[in-house]
């Protein structure tokens, strides 16, 4: 699988995604187009594959997270763990895939519904976790905030640290960002 | 625009949107296809229209906001204004397009497009009042969890506060689940 993926990004990298047939990319990673079809349905499944994957990881480490943790460490402390078993080391890939995906609506859309039911799918790990349901939305929303600004900034050039530590790094910009109120914040306070 | 857009919510409900037709929404409104062509390009705008109609709404409310206000108030003060003009009073429309969009998969990837290129407007907006990019997007995001959670409260039958009360109270529970931390939270701390 991993040739057929590096075939497959290097050619929607070169000549774009729309143009790019499932032949070239057996033809380029030196496979047959059955053994292309035997791990993945379409051309568009060797960029989307690993998210129920990745998914399935988060739910899971969701589900055997300690009881004491307040629910956003859960997810964050989740998806830390999903991260460091499937991204971590494959900087280059996922940067390489964001600019696949930037450069195609379509495949934007994909991406976003994708991040919609994994969202959808954290939510509900939350609420088996005796967690109401809009804390449980909002718990999960929050997360996903977390982890796409962390990964998007994991797939800066200048960026060197490892993800997971950005995932803390933003949570914590996060937690700054709602803690500043119009009351206590910036404002001198009318008190 | 507001007959074709009531006859318009009507059909897709009845038969679905997919299977209704430009023709039957005019007739159903008493008008002509070509005035329905003044108003939309196409049976999707009906259901999108107001979007990029809101998004400025946004922008210019989070341009006049007061400097002294923190970032996250800015931008949820911004949605209940433009709340106020383009939502409150008009819940039974806003839920009957929910029910249209949510039964529908590529509707549901345009709604979400369109969300995050609100998302995308609001923290540009931010940026232009000199928060920093990260700052920025992470508050947008926020925000923006806010105003989804808000309105999919809005439209339960059981709720019949106002909006603008709801993205308040959304906000306070976001603020709640940021605050709570491994070190200070339910569990009992270590030192």
């Amino acid at each position: 699988m991993g040739r057929l993926q590096a075939a497959a990004f290097e050619l929607f990298a070169e000549q774009g995604f729309e143009r790019t047939t499932v032949a070239e990319i057996a033809r380029r990673a030196g496979l047959t187009q059955r053994t292309f079809f035997n791990h993945f349905a379409d051309k568009r499944e060797v960029l989307f594959g690993l998210g129920s994957e990745f998914q399935q990881e988060v739910v899971r480490e969701i589900t055997a997270c300690a009881d004491t943790l307040p629910p956003l460490d859960v997810v964050v402390c989740a998806l830390q763990a999903a991260d460091d078993t499937m991204f971590e080391g494959r900087r280059a890939e996922v940067t390489r895939r964001y600019e696949i995906i930037d450069a195609n609506p379509e495949l934007q859309e994909r991406e976003l519904s994708k991040q919609a039911a994994l969202t959808g799918a954290i939510a509900a790990a939350l609420r088996a976790r005796g967690i109401d349901p809009e804390t449980a939305l909002l718990t999960s929303g929050a997360g996903m905030l977390v982890q796409q600004t962390a990964v998007r900034r994991w797939t800066q050039p200048a960026e060197s640290r490892p993800l997971r530590e950005l995932l803390s790094d933003v949570l914590h910009s996060l937690r700054t960002v709602a803690a500043q109120t119009a009351d206590q914040g910036v404002v001198p306070s009318e008190t």
